[in-house]
Protein backbone atom coordinates (compact mmCIF):
# COMPACT_ATOMS: atom_id res chain seq x y z
CA UNK A 1 0.00 0.00 0.00
CA UNK A 2 2.62 2.50 0.82
CA UNK A 3 4.42 1.76 -2.69
CA UNK A 4 1.08 2.99 -4.32
CA UNK A 5 0.80 5.83 -1.90
CA UNK A 6 4.71 6.85 -2.07
CA UNK A 7 4.09 6.72 -5.96
CA UNK A 8 0.57 8.92 -5.80
CA UNK A 9 1.71 11.75 -3.70
CA UNK A 10 4.77 12.17 -6.02
CA UNK A 11 2.27 12.57 -9.03
CA UNK A 12 0.01 14.61 -6.90
CA UNK A 13 2.93 16.89 -6.45
CA UNK A 14 4.00 17.24 -9.94
CA UNK A 15 0.83 17.09 -12.07
CA UNK A 16 -1.74 17.90 -9.11
CA UNK A 17 -4.19 15.50 -7.61
CA UNK A 18 -6.83 16.29 -10.06
CA UNK A 19 -5.08 15.88 -12.96
CA UNK A 20 -3.78 11.85 -11.75
CA UNK A 21 -5.45 9.18 -13.45
CA UNK A 22 -5.09 6.22 -11.53
CA UNK A 23 -3.70 4.99 -14.85
CA UNK A 24 -0.79 7.16 -14.45
CA UNK A 25 -0.74 5.88 -10.60
CA UNK A 26 -0.39 2.07 -11.89
CA UNK A 27 2.07 2.70 -13.93
CA UNK A 28 4.28 4.97 -11.34
CA UNK A 29 4.09 2.13 -8.99
CA UNK A 30 4.40 -0.37 -11.64
CA UNK A 31 1.48 -2.53 -10.20
CA UNK A 32 -1.29 -3.27 -12.58
CA UNK A 33 -5.02 -1.68 -12.10
CA UNK A 34 -6.10 -4.40 -11.10
CA UNK A 35 -3.38 -4.81 -7.96
CA UNK A 36 -4.37 -1.43 -6.80
CA UNK A 37 -7.83 -1.50 -7.09
CA UNK A 38 -7.27 -4.52 -5.12
CA UNK A 39 -6.74 -1.70 -2.09
CA UNK A 40 -7.93 1.08 -3.55
CA UNK A 41 -11.35 1.88 -5.04
CA UNK A 42 -10.85 5.36 -5.87
CA UNK A 43 -7.99 7.97 -6.18
CA UNK A 44 -9.41 10.07 -3.29
CA UNK A 45 -8.79 6.82 -1.64
CA UNK A 46 -5.36 7.05 -1.97
CA UNK A 47 -5.18 10.68 -1.26
CA UNK A 48 -7.21 9.88 2.29
CA UNK A 49 -4.48 6.95 3.09
CA UNK A 50 -1.63 8.98 2.53
CA UNK A 51 -2.73 12.04 4.90
CA UNK A 52 -4.44 10.17 7.23
CA UNK A 53 -0.98 8.52 7.85
CA UNK A 54 0.79 11.01 8.31
CA UNK A 55 -1.44 13.20 10.40
CA UNK A 56 -1.27 9.79 12.62
CA UNK A 57 2.08 10.25 12.09
CA UNK A 58 2.62 14.17 13.95
CA UNK A 59 -0.14 12.99 16.28
CA UNK A 60 1.67 9.98 17.68
CA UNK A 61 2.58 9.64 21.15
CA UNK A 62 3.09 13.81 20.69
CA UNK A 63 1.04 14.42 24.14
CA UNK A 64 2.97 12.31 26.20
CA UNK A 65 6.44 13.46 24.82
CA UNK A 66 5.29 16.91 25.24
CA UNK A 67 4.37 15.82 28.77
CA UNK A 68 8.07 14.66 29.39
CA UNK A 69 9.08 18.20 28.12
CA UNK A 70 10.02 20.62 30.99
CA UNK A 71 9.18 24.31 30.67
CA UNK A 72 6.41 26.36 28.77
CA UNK A 73 9.70 27.79 25.75
CA UNK A 74 11.17 24.33 25.87
CA UNK A 75 7.64 22.55 24.69
CA UNK A 76 7.22 25.07 22.15
CA UNK A 77 10.73 24.38 20.77
CA UNK A 78 9.99 20.97 20.82
CA UNK A 79 6.70 21.17 18.95
CA UNK A 80 8.62 23.10 16.51
CA UNK A 81 11.58 20.74 15.68
CA UNK A 82 8.94 17.90 15.76
CA UNK A 83 6.46 20.06 13.13
CA UNK A 84 9.82 20.94 10.60
CA UNK A 85 11.25 17.19 11.02
CA UNK A 86 8.53 15.70 10.37
CA UNK A 87 7.07 18.10 7.42
CA UNK A 88 10.87 18.00 5.97
CA UNK A 89 11.42 14.38 6.27
CA UNK A 90 8.33 13.91 4.06
CA UNK A 91 8.20 17.43 1.58
CA UNK A 92 5.81 15.27 -1.03
CA UNK A 93 2.99 14.34 1.37
CA UNK A 94 3.31 18.07 3.48
CA UNK A 95 2.54 19.89 0.32
CA UNK A 96 0.05 17.87 -0.91
CA UNK A 97 -1.42 18.14 2.94
CA UNK A 98 -1.54 21.45 2.67
CA UNK A 99 -1.76 22.43 -0.68
CA UNK A 100 -4.68 19.74 -1.95
CA UNK A 101 -5.91 18.25 1.15
CA UNK A 102 -8.86 20.10 0.73
CA UNK A 103 -9.83 18.30 -2.76
CA UNK A 104 -10.61 15.49 -0.62
CA UNK A 105 -13.78 17.49 0.03
CA UNK A 106 -16.15 15.29 2.54
CA UNK A 107 -13.44 12.51 3.12
CA UNK A 108 -11.62 15.69 4.59
CA UNK A 109 -13.44 15.65 7.54
CA UNK A 110 -11.54 12.74 9.36
CA UNK A 111 -8.42 14.65 8.21
CA UNK A 112 -9.56 17.89 9.46
CA UNK A 113 -10.50 16.71 12.89
CA UNK A 114 -7.01 15.31 13.54
CA UNK A 115 -5.55 18.90 12.42
CA UNK A 116 -7.54 20.12 14.71
CA UNK A 117 -6.44 17.59 17.63
CA UNK A 118 -2.99 18.61 16.49
CA UNK A 119 -4.01 23.06 16.45
CA UNK A 120 -5.33 22.03 19.77
CA UNK A 121 -2.45 20.64 21.09
CA UNK A 122 -0.14 23.59 19.97
CA UNK A 123 -2.87 26.08 21.05
CA UNK A 124 -2.52 24.49 24.49
CA UNK A 125 1.29 24.83 24.91
CA UNK A 126 1.22 28.64 23.83
CA UNK A 127 -1.85 29.26 26.19
CA UNK A 128 0.53 27.74 28.93
CA UNK A 129 2.59 30.07 28.33
CA UNK A 130 0.75 33.04 29.24
CA UNK A 131 -0.16 31.13 32.10
CA UNK A 132 -3.61 30.27 30.39
CA UNK A 133 -4.30 33.87 30.80
CA UNK A 134 -4.51 34.96 27.29
CA UNK A 135 -7.90 36.07 25.19
CA UNK A 136 -9.19 33.20 22.85
CA UNK A 137 -8.75 35.43 19.39
CA UNK A 138 -5.57 36.41 20.14
CA UNK A 139 -4.19 33.00 21.29
CA UNK A 140 -5.89 31.85 17.70
CA UNK A 141 -4.32 34.51 15.77
CA UNK A 142 -0.79 33.77 17.73
CA UNK A 143 -1.09 29.95 16.79
CA UNK A 144 -1.76 30.12 13.17
CA UNK A 145 1.15 32.49 12.83
CA UNK A 146 3.21 29.98 14.50
CA UNK A 147 1.39 27.56 11.75
CA UNK A 148 2.13 29.77 8.89
CA UNK A 149 5.63 30.22 9.54
CA UNK A 150 6.19 26.03 10.13
CA UNK A 151 3.90 24.89 7.17
CA UNK A 152 4.83 27.83 4.79
CA UNK A 153 8.06 26.19 3.99
CA UNK A 154 6.18 23.92 1.58
CA UNK A 155 6.29 26.55 -0.96
CA UNK A 156 10.41 27.42 -0.85
CA UNK A 157 12.24 24.98 1.15
CA UNK A 158 14.43 23.14 0.05
CA UNK A 159 15.41 19.55 2.42
CA UNK A 160 18.97 19.47 -0.08
CA UNK A 161 19.83 22.85 0.12
CA UNK A 162 22.19 24.27 2.59
CA UNK A 163 19.94 25.13 5.54
CA UNK A 164 19.39 22.14 7.70
CA UNK A 165 15.83 21.17 9.10
CA UNK A 166 17.23 22.03 12.45
CA UNK A 167 19.12 25.31 11.31
CA UNK A 168 15.28 25.91 9.59
CA UNK A 169 14.17 25.10 13.12
CA UNK A 170 15.95 27.37 15.06
CA UNK A 171 15.89 30.53 12.89
CA UNK A 172 11.68 29.85 13.64
CA UNK A 173 11.59 29.53 16.99
CA UNK A 174 13.97 32.27 17.68
CA UNK A 175 11.60 34.61 15.74
CA UNK A 176 8.96 33.34 17.14
CA UNK A 177 9.88 33.76 20.97
CA UNK A 178 12.49 36.68 20.71
CA UNK A 179 12.27 37.95 17.13
CA UNK A 180 15.08 39.37 14.83
CA UNK A 181 15.60 42.00 16.97
CA UNK A 182 15.94 40.84 20.59
CA UNK A 183 17.35 37.43 19.56
CA UNK A 184 20.70 36.58 20.04
CA UNK A 185 21.21 34.88 17.01
CA UNK A 186 19.96 37.27 15.07
CA UNK A 187 22.44 39.92 16.68
CA UNK A 188 23.68 43.23 14.09
CA UNK A 189 26.67 43.05 13.15
CA UNK A 190 28.98 45.94 15.33
CA UNK A 191 30.31 49.16 13.44
CA UNK B 1 -13.82 42.71 -16.94
CA UNK B 2 -13.57 43.08 -13.20
CA UNK B 3 -17.30 41.53 -13.16
CA UNK B 4 -16.73 38.80 -14.88
CA UNK B 5 -12.56 38.76 -12.95
CA UNK B 6 -15.09 38.80 -9.27
CA UNK B 7 -17.48 36.45 -10.59
CA UNK B 8 -14.71 33.68 -11.28
CA UNK B 9 -12.15 33.97 -8.38
CA UNK B 10 -15.72 33.30 -6.28
CA UNK B 11 -16.22 30.64 -7.55
CA UNK B 12 -12.48 29.10 -7.82
CA UNK B 13 -12.45 29.66 -3.94
CA UNK B 14 -15.89 27.60 -3.49
CA UNK B 15 -15.53 24.92 -6.23
CA UNK B 16 -11.72 24.89 -6.97
CA UNK B 17 -9.86 26.20 -10.27
CA UNK B 18 -9.94 23.09 -12.20
CA UNK B 19 -13.57 22.25 -11.55
CA UNK B 20 -14.99 25.72 -12.39
CA UNK B 21 -16.71 25.83 -16.00
CA UNK B 22 -16.81 28.54 -18.10
CA UNK B 23 -21.05 27.97 -18.17
CA UNK B 24 -20.90 28.54 -13.76
CA UNK B 25 -18.78 31.66 -14.84
CA UNK B 26 -20.99 33.31 -17.51
CA UNK B 27 -24.15 32.49 -14.91
CA UNK B 28 -22.42 33.69 -12.00
CA UNK B 29 -21.25 37.02 -13.87
CA UNK B 30 -24.76 37.20 -15.07
CA UNK B 31 -23.41 37.63 -18.62
CA UNK B 32 -24.03 35.18 -21.86
CA UNK B 33 -20.89 33.37 -22.62
CA UNK B 34 -20.25 35.52 -26.47
CA UNK B 35 -19.81 38.26 -23.48
CA UNK B 36 -16.89 36.42 -21.70
CA UNK B 37 -15.71 35.07 -24.67
CA UNK B 38 -15.20 38.53 -26.34
CA UNK B 39 -12.88 39.27 -22.78
CA UNK B 40 -11.17 36.11 -22.26
CA UNK B 41 -10.79 33.21 -24.58
CA UNK B 42 -10.46 30.73 -21.60
CA UNK B 43 -10.29 29.82 -18.02
CA UNK B 44 -7.30 30.14 -17.46
CA UNK B 45 -6.53 33.66 -19.01
CA UNK B 46 -9.46 35.03 -16.38
CA UNK B 47 -7.26 33.36 -13.75
CA UNK B 48 -4.65 35.01 -15.23
CA UNK B 49 -6.14 38.40 -15.22
CA UNK B 50 -6.88 38.13 -11.60
CA UNK B 51 -3.77 37.13 -10.17
CA UNK B 52 -1.91 39.72 -12.85
CA UNK B 53 -3.91 42.48 -11.28
CA UNK B 54 -3.42 41.74 -7.47
CA UNK B 55 0.22 41.67 -8.07
CA UNK B 56 0.40 44.74 -10.11
CA UNK B 57 -2.14 46.26 -6.94
CA UNK B 58 0.81 44.42 -4.67
CA UNK B 59 3.58 46.33 -6.30
CA UNK B 60 2.27 49.62 -7.90
CA UNK B 61 4.12 52.24 -5.99
CA UNK B 62 5.81 50.10 -3.10
CA UNK B 63 9.46 50.83 -3.93
CA UNK B 64 8.43 54.57 -3.53
CA UNK B 65 6.18 54.79 -0.34
CA UNK B 66 9.56 52.33 0.99
CA UNK B 67 11.75 54.65 0.45
CA UNK B 68 9.36 57.55 2.50
CA UNK B 69 9.76 55.35 5.51
CA UNK B 70 12.36 55.79 8.12
CA UNK B 71 13.86 53.31 9.98
CA UNK B 72 14.69 49.67 9.44
CA UNK B 73 11.90 48.61 11.71
CA UNK B 74 9.46 51.52 10.83
CA UNK B 75 9.78 49.85 6.88
CA UNK B 76 9.38 46.68 8.38
CA UNK B 77 6.22 47.41 9.48
CA UNK B 78 4.88 49.33 7.14
CA UNK B 79 6.11 46.30 4.42
CA UNK B 80 3.48 43.58 7.07
CA UNK B 81 0.64 46.19 7.67
CA UNK B 82 0.40 46.88 3.64
CA UNK B 83 0.59 43.10 3.19
CA UNK B 84 -2.12 42.22 5.87
CA UNK B 85 -3.96 44.70 4.48
CA UNK B 86 -4.47 43.99 0.40
CA UNK B 87 -4.56 40.41 1.36
CA UNK B 88 -7.47 40.67 3.79
CA UNK B 89 -9.29 42.93 1.40
CA UNK B 90 -9.24 40.95 -1.34
CA UNK B 91 -9.28 37.68 0.72
CA UNK B 92 -10.71 35.50 -2.09
CA UNK B 93 -8.25 36.81 -4.53
CA UNK B 94 -5.22 36.05 -2.27
CA UNK B 95 -6.45 32.72 -1.18
CA UNK B 96 -6.44 31.86 -5.07
CA UNK B 97 -3.32 33.24 -6.01
CA UNK B 98 -1.53 31.53 -2.71
CA UNK B 99 -3.42 28.04 -3.28
CA UNK B 100 -4.40 27.42 -7.15
CA UNK B 101 -2.04 30.14 -8.58
CA UNK B 102 0.61 26.85 -9.70
CA UNK B 103 -2.34 25.64 -11.70
CA UNK B 104 -2.04 28.55 -14.33
CA UNK B 105 1.24 26.40 -15.46
CA UNK B 106 3.05 27.82 -18.08
CA UNK B 107 1.20 31.40 -17.63
CA UNK B 108 2.24 31.50 -14.25
CA UNK B 109 5.40 32.63 -15.50
CA UNK B 110 4.81 36.46 -15.07
CA UNK B 111 3.14 36.18 -12.08
CA UNK B 112 6.15 34.34 -10.61
CA UNK B 113 8.18 37.32 -12.20
CA UNK B 114 6.23 40.09 -9.74
CA UNK B 115 6.24 37.60 -7.12
CA UNK B 116 9.86 37.60 -7.56
CA UNK B 117 9.85 41.46 -7.43
CA UNK B 118 7.78 41.82 -4.32
CA UNK B 119 9.88 38.90 -2.52
CA UNK B 120 12.99 40.61 -3.43
CA UNK B 121 12.00 44.16 -2.28
CA UNK B 122 10.82 42.52 1.33
CA UNK B 123 14.23 40.83 1.38
CA UNK B 124 16.19 43.84 0.82
CA UNK B 125 14.29 45.98 3.70
CA UNK B 126 14.95 42.73 5.64
CA UNK B 127 19.24 42.77 4.82
CA UNK B 128 19.54 46.58 5.44
CA UNK B 129 18.05 45.57 9.10
CA UNK B 130 21.54 43.68 8.94
CA UNK B 131 23.77 46.50 6.95
CA UNK B 132 23.69 43.79 4.15
CA UNK B 133 25.99 41.83 6.42
CA UNK B 134 23.62 38.46 6.38
CA UNK B 135 24.31 35.19 4.47
CA UNK B 136 22.06 34.88 1.80
CA UNK B 137 20.69 31.47 2.85
CA UNK B 138 19.79 32.99 6.43
CA UNK B 139 18.38 35.51 4.80
CA UNK B 140 16.01 33.94 2.38
CA UNK B 141 15.00 31.60 5.27
CA UNK B 142 13.74 34.71 7.63
CA UNK B 143 12.12 36.33 4.26
CA UNK B 144 9.72 33.38 3.50
CA UNK B 145 9.60 33.02 7.23
CA UNK B 146 7.78 36.16 7.35
CA UNK B 147 5.68 35.37 4.20
CA UNK B 148 4.68 32.69 6.23
CA UNK B 149 3.11 34.14 8.93
CA UNK B 150 1.34 36.42 6.57
CA UNK B 151 0.12 34.45 3.57
CA UNK B 152 -0.91 32.02 5.75
CA UNK B 153 -4.06 34.21 7.03
CA UNK B 154 -5.68 32.93 3.94
CA UNK B 155 -5.96 29.41 5.99
CA UNK B 156 -7.79 30.68 8.89
CA UNK B 157 -8.40 34.95 8.94
CA UNK B 158 -11.70 35.73 8.77
CA UNK B 159 -11.80 39.62 8.11
CA UNK B 160 -15.43 39.58 9.70
CA UNK B 161 -13.92 38.23 12.95
CA UNK B 162 -13.19 39.92 15.94
CA UNK B 163 -9.98 40.62 15.23
CA UNK B 164 -8.93 43.72 12.75
CA UNK B 165 -6.46 43.77 10.20
CA UNK B 166 -4.83 46.19 11.76
CA UNK B 167 -4.79 43.96 15.24
CA UNK B 168 -3.03 41.14 12.98
CA UNK B 169 -0.95 43.10 11.52
CA UNK B 170 0.92 44.00 14.65
CA UNK B 171 0.79 40.79 16.19
CA UNK B 172 2.76 39.63 13.55
CA UNK B 173 4.97 42.63 13.58
CA UNK B 174 5.62 41.99 17.20
CA UNK B 175 6.06 38.17 17.14
CA UNK B 176 8.82 39.11 13.55
CA UNK B 177 10.59 41.63 15.27
CA UNK B 178 10.64 40.72 19.30
CA UNK B 179 8.72 36.96 19.83
CA UNK B 180 6.06 36.22 22.21
CA UNK B 181 8.82 36.26 24.80
CA UNK B 182 10.24 40.12 24.42
CA UNK B 183 7.04 42.10 23.03
CA UNK B 184 5.52 44.25 25.26
CA UNK B 185 2.09 43.37 23.87
CA UNK B 186 2.39 39.79 24.78
CA UNK B 187 3.41 40.57 28.74
CA UNK B 188 3.18 37.45 30.60
CA UNK B 189 0.43 38.97 33.37
CA UNK B 190 1.82 39.29 36.65
CA UNK B 191 1.27 36.61 40.00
Amino acid sequence: MSKIGNAAVKLFNERGYLETTMDEISSAAKMSKGGIYHYFLTKSEILFFILNNFMDLLLEGLEEKLDGVEGDLEKIKFLIYRHIEYHTKYPSVSKTLLQQGHLLRSEYKTIAEKEKKYYQLVASVLSDFWGGRIEKERLTAITFTLFGMCNWIYSWYNPKGPVTAQELSEIIYQIFTRGIDQSPIFKKPKN
